[in-house]
């Protein structure tokens, strides 16, 4: 016999204990529990403001739904496997405190509206977090960039030596990266931005409810315009997914070059103890582990898009109970996105370069290669010819293992009567500075990058930058 | 002994023959010949403007490429795969043609830039094609649609009848997710429109060009910020992975329902001939082939973004020959994308419902329960109370196998007495009716709906929608 | 100051408080405690018996790990994060016992051979339980399918019906899925079946260690024969997610057609109500939520094989942290796959079909076309032309809405002259008797079938199916 | 009008024009024509047998595809692709040569088991190509490994030099994995082994076949026991892709330990002129794009593995259209895989390793801070506390700046009184040779299993490897 202390849902109560095992959600989904409150007052005010339930009800559904918000935060809240979810836990806790008014709550609304409500506004608050932890990252990148204007190193292609860079110029392309990904979290948190409370259970719903109340309560923008597509979409997660996806693949390859940077043989970087792992057996360990970790969170991230994709594959509308499972790979790729900025945020300030080290390699070798073909189409020949030229030279130099650095002009002179004295000055730094277009490794453009980024952090995020 | 007329990559010339063919682009990127050579005349011109080169020598490209061009469209150019891309083909055939100025057309840029502005010439105009094709099937959908505004149909949830909706509405919510995608697509689009030429190989380049005049040739809106990042990135060709990931599984949604709309046992949808197949054995078989094939090309778009993101994952800066591999995944992309669209437009209009058999199935059982719920809603029992009634109601009829629509007053009031004769006047027209909120299935929604879709359409795609 | 009460790890003792947040596995890797106790304490027992380390030493390791676990079994243990994971808290643990000795039972170890040890133990022993579970689900598919070998329905293809076919025929074809499914998890289960331990860090260890008495003690049939592969390797781990995700996918296709044929529209199907799910608002509402759910986890198992080759994507040699990221999908794809298999043998024996429906279903319209065909071809024609003639005559029978079963022979023969008499007792049952080819759907060749599964199963599963 | 010219497909000869182009396979599938005549050429000549067909149609019918296949072979046939596919191309040019008679070949199947053993026959084929593939790169790793016995190197974890290993240890890693993925594509063979053919559309066929007999002259080793699934089923395909994608990402890892060992910084190795790409303009360019590449196609093959995985999801059975669209991730992955390891296979033994610099890299430094752990262990010490002492005495000589091979004894004893003149002789060969366990890094060990990877390839690639 059931009692009033053992409630059970109205939709799955003569479920197989499997059966409700395999379905409930509450385990994860109650994570969603602000949202749900928020919306299930905003909701209620609503019903009450527009005298479909009476006022008193709405009321003291409000009440109710207040003091459990309390309790879940406090941890005093019970949740119960056999209530399926969320929702139906809250609702059961609050027809404990305020009696058969709370059967009131559901007027006018589905789960199937509900929880897109929810994810909807989850999915907006974490792009909004996943755009300020960026904000962060960026000002890190940013403060360590200001402090290497004047670091030479070399810039790499195909992981080989290619042309003398700065480092802030380096450091700026992640900038860049993070700028880019911002604008896509935006978007993401705008696309996120469309109440559908209201569609009812697929038709829409048979009072006469005021949606654009709600939806300035909870701040939303605009309404969904077909109820049949509000309750089917989940785009919006997706999306998330698709810019976290982007996100961590970044993220990838600044973790790539923190660990290819931090080993003996490039030797550039030096991570501090505190973000350095020790081994259990090799005492001289000090492992980049951290950025290990956040390489291969990006692998995760990707899996996470696939499953959502695969899952919304071939589903007919409206809505099925398929989406439930849009929460797990959200929940976890959100928990990856946030901590890695998070540790990155920390990580990034204290890392320490080996200038030394770093413009030895940048002037030893052959890097100017580039430079000396420049240098002959200056005195008329075509790139392609001067190309030809250096490379003849390159490979003489190479195979008597002699820098470029030591080569006379005679040297030179066997390869181009072109070449002139000029030559011999060039070196890394003059390199550098002849790269002097919009967007180029030359300091005054490094400069100007610099103060662009300061600027647009001074402006998006002024609480934080200042 | 090389000749002239055996022209060699100048990059590749002493390669393994296994290793050119493995490394060897030009069967597929030759496709991007004409952003290749467009973006080729746009640097020649600029340089000859800026005297980095002769004015005459800039002609003479200029003149050559547009030769070549013409000869490719002809199909007349022979490509060589031992010169390994598109790019040193065009430069091989433009040597041919002009001699050795052709050697100063790579003067100041490098094929890592070169191959970044041709890829973004890429993905904008495609992007731009997508929205093209899908404001077309939003057109064939809306002019659906439109002549459905009076048809019933059952709405679905868990592929189980739930509540009377209009055919238009539920129509309509495809045209909402197309809407989307455009945005996503317009997104694209955007993302993709910023100048990489200028950035050399990653440093910039020591050559007073002007990146904002070739900008402008090209009809970029921006030039890129980092040479590092311009080299190293491919978001926008993720951007673009995802939003028809994201485009293909909503046809995957509408193919599904095709294909379970014209089974027999839904019998709503008839396909004409002309887009049913046959069996090779079974003479009686009308098959749905073509939305099958478009349900299945959404796993082949899922498959080419995880493709894209997995190697671009773990890449330190800048250009690495990876990068090369964004293409084929591109390419078969964009090709399921644009030939997926045309076909279903085509085959949209051609589709033949089955009205009554539609209506008959939104008559028939129990659809109407919500309604009946509703209805002691109205008389104040709170909805959990008369969910709960109208279950049990439900419950009876079901067991005795008789629909809603046969039951007497007498029999409603059994399981409440606050049912009254309206309870008798409820079908599915009037339940339609009575969802008469924003974005609900109302036939006044609905037609609004449709009003604002066609405005949507006229507004933004006029040349075609007139 | 460090007190014995505050234990940390011997490897992060400095690391920054997110650093060790962001890197701590305890929380998941914790599951694996029984994996890793059973191979300490064969490590251990090894160590004393080779004299690596006293005999005594052994003992209380031994004894002290015992105790350790039965507190872990007990929920007694307290985990700690700050001391990172699953095996520094158990050694910390063993340390608070037992003393400096417990320092000695990482002698001839190191985190990375442990681990992958834990990771086969772990592997082999899900796989197993896979295989277990899939006997389990075969059976209640064979106890389904042999109540129904006389039940006619309509084969389908292109979801169009196609021929008619045994309800037991076509549940079997899930029996033979199921079968691959138990290949693939046995073949997964022999390659985590290969002992690392001993492999030390990458190196192998410099004592005098006996691998095969651990392999032994532990039931590894074989020794990794190479120690840096032995700590980088974890094709294991993907076998198990490849097995999974193609089980998921049987699963996926069963939950499809579960969910089609308990809509109205198919009826074949009635699910019970402990199987089926209540709505929200809709009071009528039977939904089939758990098979939705099955489908939609096959969507998470291969967005989970993607994360974790995505992970081991470009790692060099030998161990990197990014090989943590291993678990939690893993764990994920377990979970999923056992519960799923769980609650689909219990769903499966409740399923009750509407043979009558279903009879129907496979006698209506023209299912018998083929064995028309089939006719003419009896009579000489070639089947090619036999077809085509069919082909005229079900379009005949199409534009007239007659079914096969109407038509008379005078209008048979205005198809093809050869028809005779015989085509007039050609009905359902006849053409599933006449597919008695090995594998056909002929009652013969069907109970054949199912006897060769019950053969299966009581061979494989001796205790669970007699 | 038709004429006898211009052959139409049966099944689609009234599809709209872009309908056809949609649906149309041949582009691709005609491929596997070799496939698709020996199935035919053996299912005529067993109709024949059986009597299904006259004796005489059945010589003319292999006569004619016999004649087919030559002019395949000859590119002298004209594929159509109004004709929709391979098999329709064929039976309409059988049509021509032989008559009606070409119409009696489609008897007793259908398209959808003959595409299934089509593909099983391809898989089959293809699975043998990568297992020989395999063996050819194996030997080539084992002759490199072979002259390697003697070549130090630092074993790395988290890409910090860990531990001295042997580099035929290190390369005998890779013939590991290789080992596995030999086993995994004969798996993957076994696994296609299976004759669908007799299946007809789903059902089974209603005439007298012999299914064994097609078998044999297929060298089938089973037949398919369930028709339903027998066409439904493409598990083979994804057990390729599976295969195919651990393989790559194997060779992911071989790529990028190849682009870190000839960069400048490791300078482990040089690659030769034949397998090093230069740059448009960086002269001095030698870049490992062979490497770069193969580390990138492994993404592809991750992706194409999702693409087949997404289309079967949720597809009911039998046959779906979708199934179709299993060719081209296939045909794209066999091409990757085939040659990549082509591409390997020759640039492997080109290999040039510097085995000075390797050597210094694996005595510099503290690579023998765990043997010095492991010296205090021998002196009684428990590991942990080894390891505590050694890590003291590391900090103090990298805050020195001073190698471990410069410590006196003295300096030694500060960190623990245990200690002895041992301590001095250890060295990067010491720690090598001590590290002898069965799969460690001694030389007597490695030279054990260079003889024993000698021994599988001459057993298991006799004719190649001798």
């Amino acid at each position: 016999m059931k009692s009033r202390n053992r409630p059970e849902s109205p939709t799955a109560r003569r479920l197989d204990a499997r059966a409700l095992r395999y379905s409930a959600s509450v385990k994860y989904d109650s994570s969603l529990y602000a949202f749900d409150i928020a919306a299930s007052i905003a909701h209620a005010r609503m019903l009450g403001k527009q005298g479909i339930i009476a006022s008193d009800d709405a009321k003291a559904i409000i009440k109710g739904l207040q003091e459990i918000e309390r309790e879940i935060e406090r941890e005093e809240f019970q949740w119960r496997d056999e209530l399926e979810d969320l929702h139906l836990n809250i609702e059961a806790a609050l027809r404990e405190k305020i009696g058969p008014a709370a059967g009131r709550l559901h007027t006018a609304r589905s789960r199937n509206d509900q929880v897109a409500t929810d994810m909807r506004l989850f999915v907006r608050t974490v792009s909004f977090a996943a755009v300020d932890g960026l904000r962060g990252l960026q000002a890190a990148v940013l403060d360590l960039a200001e402090t290497h204007l004047g670091t030479l190193m070399p810039g790499y292609t195909h992981l080989q030596r290619a042309q003398p860079v700065l480092l802030a110029h380096h450091l700026l392309a992640y900038f860049e990266m993070f700028e880019r990904d911002i604008q896509r979290f935006a978007t993401t948190a705008e696309r996120a931005d469309v109440l559908p409370l209201g569609s009812g259970a697929l038709a829409g719903v048979p009072y006469p409810i005021d949606r654009e109340v709600v939806a300035e309560e909870l701040g939303f923008s605009s309404l969904s315009a077909n109820s049949i597509d509000a309750v089917s979409d989940r785009d919006f997660v997706i999306d998330f997914h698709a810019s976290a996806a982007i996100l961590m693949t970044h993220i990838s390859r600044l973790a790539e070059e923190i660990i290819l940077w931090s080993s003996e043989e490039f030797g550039f970087l030096r991570l501090p103890p505190k973000f350095a792992t020790g081994s259990s057996i090799m005492p001289q360990k000090s492992n980049p582990d951290i950025a290990e970790l956040a390489r291969a969170r990006s692998g995760r991230a990707i899996g996470n898009l696939v499953s959502v994709l695969a899952v919304m594959k071939g589903l007919p509308l409206s809505y099925n109970r398929d989406l439930q499972e849009d929460k797990q790979p959200l929940f976890d790729t959100v928990s990856n996105v946030m901590s890695t900025l998070e540790v990155l945020t920390a990580m990034v300030p204290s890392l320490q370069f080996d200038k030394d080290r770093m413009e030895a390699a940048a002037s030893a070798g052959y890097l100017l290669a580039t430079d000396l073909a420049d240098h002959l189409v200056g005195k008329g020949l075509p790139f392609r010819d001067a190309h030809q030229s250096v490379m003849a030279l390159v490979e003489y130099a190479q195979s008597r293992d002699q820098p470029l650095a030591s080569m006379t002009l005679d040297e030179y002179r066997r390869f181009s009567p072109l070449f002139d004295e000029a030559v011999l000055r060039l070196d890394a730094r003059s390199s550098v500075a002849s790269r002097d277009v919009a967007g180029g490794t030359a300091p005054g453009r490094v400069r100007d990058a610099l103060k662009q980024a300061r600027r647009i952090l001074e402006e998006e995020w002024p609480a934080r930058s200042s």
